[in-house]
């Protein structure tokens, strides 16, 4: 798979998410996905997203930054969205908060196999 | 300059930290740098590293993961070290902990220009 196809697959990814089109997220995440050493497998992935979402009800995913290097991507992901209660346990109680995710991807058979994730939670306090 | 180029740029300059080599610093690090939107400049980000190191002894940069993408660099970045006091505004006091950075880089004339990190603070709150 070439640089460009495999970014291709990325923002498709991203699409998905941010259509909320879980049906489809098997197109694009293995069924034995790992988050952050977590053996979520896909249903646990899907649960995570839901989660987030639910928690996170305007969330929307904007790639900032993506290098593609098959069969790996790293991505800046922004997010400009309202938790409405508690995220990563701070109490962002419906406060607009923005902040970054810096993330790897790993890809087997053209799905995201593995997954690690940080995301900016001191940027998020300094706003609380 | 290609990918294999740029790799072998980062990587002496992580070594350039190991070693404390701060007189070095201006062959990896450009004038003009910016951490984090900050506009440091080169003396503004060796103070941040000399701080980094003072609050942390034994602070060693080791590499995870590295995708070069000229001019850019993605890395996942592995630390295991014991803070001397407060950490991220944690109490880590000389517990041993064990993190991740996962930052992009873009250079401008071979040199960094750009930083964009994220540490992995929950991960360090969860160890205390």
């Amino acid at each position: 798979m070439t640089r460009d196809e495999l970014a291709a697959i990325y923002r498709d990814y991203i699409g998905c998410l941010n259509r909320r089109d879980w049906p489809a997220l098997g197109q694009f995440v293995h069924e034995e996905v790992a988050h952050n050493a977590r053996p979520l497998g896909l249903a646990g992935y899907r649960a995570m997203l839901e989660r987030d979402v639910r928690e996170i009800p305007d969330l929307q995913f904007h790639i900032e930054m993506l290098i593609s290097d098959p069969p790996r991507i790293a991505a800046r992901l922004r997010f400009d969205c309202t938790p409405a209660g508690t995220f990563l346990s701070l109490a962002v109680n419906g406060k607009r908060v923005s902040f970054c995710e810096n993330v790897f991807y790993e890809f087997r058979d053209g799905r995201i196999r593995r997954v690690s994730s940080v995301i900016d939670k001191a940027a998020i306090e300094a706003q609380l």
